[in-house]
């Protein structure tokens, strides 16, 4: 038996890692200044705890184009390396100096920032580049400064060099299919991108500034201009401070810092701080949510030690808060080797439960520090409230403190103050409590209308998955049902003890049958006769609760019970046999008169549910144009 | 100056490959059956050119579990591998015998739909497996068979054993964290996602079959039973084959195939195949489109040699098409190490231009071919035809050959079609052709009927991307331009010559103007008097062209005019001084009657204009109640 090492030949995996590993060649920008901040973060340290005797000062790291020679430099001013460091670090592939960094210095530098992992970005410099220069020098005194070359074959050479200055600058002589990375415009976009709130400065270029004119200048007097150094990051953004150091100024003014092109304030926001068991830091923010919902998301944005990785937090976050803004910085979600991916992991499942609690959280003590505020933003966070109702069932739990049941009336409730506020005059005589709601005020305004006169409460539910809300409330809740207002007679929708009298006779109710029946088309209406209020509408278009929601659950997506969707529409004319217009359809003598008597009160019903549509619609309103001349 | 070469340590690259190179762990069982599948076809590709002695026979790949052992096994028959060779292939990761089985053959095996490409595949058994042994014996006479045995450390044994058929058996010896590759359903679902269509036949498990009865047999015979072999793949699916192979009614049931909970029929198919500059064949097909464009995406599936990818078809398929569904299948889409992403390409471009050609030529010749049928099936492949001629200039261009004008009459135009139709009639006095168009028969019905009185021809645009479709339109065709028939009164939408003569004195109508101003809300309508046909509409609302189609423009997402959204809707009140009603209204004696006889007929106007709603609408339904009784 033979026995043996896996092997791999730098040959054949060299073309993949440089090709392949990347899908983006964007990205090597990215790590390149990743590699400089971990060489200035280290050294960092290395002064800090006195293993350097190197003069820390305010080092940066600056981006550089000589368009010319079509190069591009990054130059940092961190511990740099000394010959044999170069042989260690960028000769062997996949070798993580950041990792045996963070080895080292377990317990001092576990906060330190240090972003590099696989020990894989260095060479993603060779998708852009046809020859990569590193020229170095060491912290450590009297070490010489190396260079090393290599033309993206697997052979370099490594010479020593003349740099002064401690640091590291990687010279990219850009490939010809790579010109676009000698651009200012696209450089600037890239640092805009990635390095937006790296810890390092990060310098490009230069910029003007106006000095502000001296106190005692005169009027006419032109304000001088400087060539200042232009720094493109904020090193230390809002999320990686601690809630206490920050006021609601600088959240806001930290949202205008990530969408510059947003007018809109943010509602609120949460600032997300976790140590253990995994470290997490962040804000999100409730903006003003619009209709249209596929366009909300992809707005949070994911950093791993304050470099941007992806706009993707699908999975991080659970699905009904990508319609959320803002940051999450977390060194510990698992991504691949370019870290244009999650891995599946265990882990990222409790940082998916850990945000759904922290918002939970914070959306219950908004609603009791601040009810009436909490109150004034519930139509711009409804949605997503209500779809996190939907699809996490510990949310839905936690929601029943803060989630609200506005009213047309425009008093909002929570669950329990709604029940305990109808229970009385809303239960029926089977003992089931009836939530009475409207999708839209204006189209039900009479039947909304109907019901108030009762003192019942109507909601006002018009979220396009408040169907699927209902629907989970009554197999959640006792004995509830919802019911739309204009899915019966309210009579009807509240069934109480007492049974009205109809004023008809027996005789007179089967006459008026036989002749409703006659004019009223048998396939689109269903004919109900009932004894209602006399001051009750004459005529009334109701549709049936259950159907009606099943297709409506159908449309929104899911759900619902299938083939609904294909089902007709199906209409119930309630016809009020107490009211005086069906007193003189009975006591009219032409038959024509009391067709036609029939057919306008049915347009009417029609016009009140929205169902008088087209030809139909102009002929009724020619038929009043000419009826008021 | 020292050189050397960049090294790259097993250590290092190892865990790497085995933990982070695969997002997703089930794909070691795309990647091993793949191993699988291009053994068998060397193997065919040998003896076919006589390289091989062996019997090719009918091979097929086996996958078997051991739920008891924890294993799985991958069984092939394919040309095996003699101990050098597993030193060759297997020890040394990243080198790919694919390639350079490809390299040797090169003029005879370019289609011989070799798979492998990296050499990596093989290693993703390591993400689901903490054993992994190999079986293999080679098609090559007199060739021991070997035993190769690796832990998931970088050691591995090899010896020979007594494997007797030629191939090679793959053991996954499967880890704790894995079991659920021990399930029967979850390998099952694995095999349907991946490898359904792949080339060489796949046995998993058995299934019972029931014997067709002997014509003789008796009526109470019960048939027999037996098992077979349950193969989980169509080793030649539908776009494999030419075009001339295939029917209609083929295509049909290779979309049953593709989706099998699908019910609808597809509307039609395009069936893509070319050789250069880029191999890629698949079939394309036009679904029924619903209301929901989201929900539409993400149908397309994306094959590499009939070896599932992704269903992800971004940047190959231009954005307007991946309503679509189908397959496309090509070796030359590159994709990164674990193929689930896009490279970002010059290639793929033309592959997406490719693709646009083809659906545009295919269009051109359905409508050439049978104009009827197109028409029928406009409605249901419109969105993806003006989504196109909006985002992609060169299929702008071709679609003017088919894309279609529907009227609200049910004709179908060509643009070239209507405007020769329409030139004469719906030209202005300034020389500009008016394009009338409505966007729901149903609320514009007044106006449609306005429009045909003057026998124009009014097109039915309903899409929600229309408005943006128009705005191009305008400002690439010439001397045109669209109005909604209620953006004003239709003889001031196409003016002519002629100006119409105003039955009333200028005494009157000053009267009339002065008396309208008293009872209409200028802040809701802006009245304009005109002097219209007699039998038109006494009063009517118009919404200007322009304000609302920016307005619409920027509610369906993305163009209009900057906080147009944010703008109150403004409507006309046409007032026609022609009407006898109006002449009505002046005669009568009453300030009282008057007044009313103008809130009524204001009513009625933006009844037409679904403008009365909520309070209003029922009060105007009670009073029309009381008019009637």
């Amino acid at each position: 038996m033979a026995k043996g090492n896996i092997n791999v030949s730098v040959e054949n995996i060299f073309p993949l890692i440089k090709k392949f590993l990347y899908s983006d060649h964007e990205i090597f920008l990215r790590e390149l200044i990743s590699n400089g901040t971990d060489a200035t973060l280290k050294l960092k340290h290395l002064t800090s705890i006195g293993e350097s005797k190197s003069e820390y000062g305010n080092p940066f790291i600056e981006v550089k184009i000589d368009k010319e020679g079509k190069k591009l430099h990054i130059i940092d001013q961190g511990l740099g390396m000394t010959a044999e460091e170069v042989e260690k670090y960028i000769n062997q592939v996949a070798f993580s100096g950041a990792e045996e960094f963070l080895d080292k210095y377990k317990d001092s530098a576990k906060d330190s920032g240090i972003i590099g992992h696989f020990g894989l970005g260095f060479y993603s410099a060779f998708m852009v580049a046809e020859k990569v220069e590193i020229l170095t020098k060491s912290h450590k005194a009297d070490e010489p400064a190396a260079h090393w070359v290599c033309d993206g074959s697997p052979e370099f050479t490594l010479d020593t060099c003349d740099k002064q200055d401690r640091g590291t600058e990687i010279i990219l002589h850009i490939a010809e299919d790579s010109t676009e990375f000698l651009e200012d415009s696209r450089i600037s976009a890239l640092l805009q991108k990635y390095n937006k709130f790296m810890p390092i400065p990060i310098k490009f270029g230069t910029k003007e500034e106006t000095l502000p004119l001296p106190e005692d200048a005169k009027e006419d007097a032109t304000p001088e201009k400087i060539t200042v150094d232009n720094f493109i990051n904020n090193p230390n953004p809002a999320w990686t401070k601690q809630p206490t150091e920050l006021e609601d100024k600088d959240y806001k003014s930290f949202y205008r810092e990530l969408y510059p092109t947003q007018f809109e304030e943010p509602l609120f926001h949460i600032h997300l701080n976790v140590d253990y068991p995994f470290n997490l830091t962040g804000i999100l923010y409730f903006p003003k949510m619009t209709q249209d919902m596929a366009m909300q998301k992809d707005k949070i944005q994911l950093y791993q030690n304050q470099v941007y990785v992806t706009d993707n937090v699908e999975g991080i976050v659970p699905e009904f808060l990508t319609m959320l803004r803002g940051v999450i910085d977390s060194p510990d979600i698992p991504l691949n080797v370019s870290r244009s991916y999650l891995q599946a992991d265990g882990a990222v499942k409790k940082i998916s439960s850990y945000i759904t609690r922290k918002v939970a959280d914070k959306l219950k003590s908004l609603f009791n520090e601040n009810r009436e505020d909490f109150e004034s933003k519930w139509n711009d966070i409804k949605v997503v409230i209500e779809y996190g109702m939907l699809s996490e069932d510990k949310f839905f739990e936690k929601a029943d403190a803060f989630a609200l049941y506005p009213t047309v009336d425009g008093n909002y409730y929570t669950y329990e103050e709604l029940t305990e506020k109808i229970k009385e005059n809303q239960t029926d005589k089977d003992g089931k409590l009836i939530l009475l709601y409207a999708s839209d005020t204006d189209a039900q305004h009479t039947y909304i209308e109907a019901a108030k006169a009762k003192n019942y409460e109507v909601l006002l539910l018009d979220s396009p998955i408040v169907p699927h809300l209902m629907q989970k409330l009554e197999s959640t809740k006792e004995n509830i049902t919802f019911a739309r207002v204009d899915a019966d007679s309210i009579d009807k929708l509240i069934k109480k003890e007492d049974s009205a009298i109809s004023k008809l006779s027996e005789d007179e109710t089967k006459t008026l049958d036989e002749l409703l029946k006659e004019v009223i088309p048998s396939e689109k209406f269903m004919v109900q006769l009932e004894a209602l209020d006399s001051d009750a509408a004459p005529f009334m278009i109701t549709q049936p609760e259950f159907m009606r929601r099943m297709k409506e659950m159908q449309a929104s997506g899911g759900g619902g019970m299938f083939g609904m969707g294909n089902m007709p529409e199906m209409y119930n004319l309630v016809v009020n046999t107490n009211s005086a217009l069906v007193g003189d359809i009975l006591a009219t003598e032409a038959k024509e008169k009391k067709e036609q008597l029939i057919t306008q009160s049915l347009d009417l019903a029609r016009l009140s549910q929205g169902l008088l549509k087209g030809k139909e619609l102009s002929d009724f309103i020619k038929r009043s144009y000419e009826m008021i001349k």
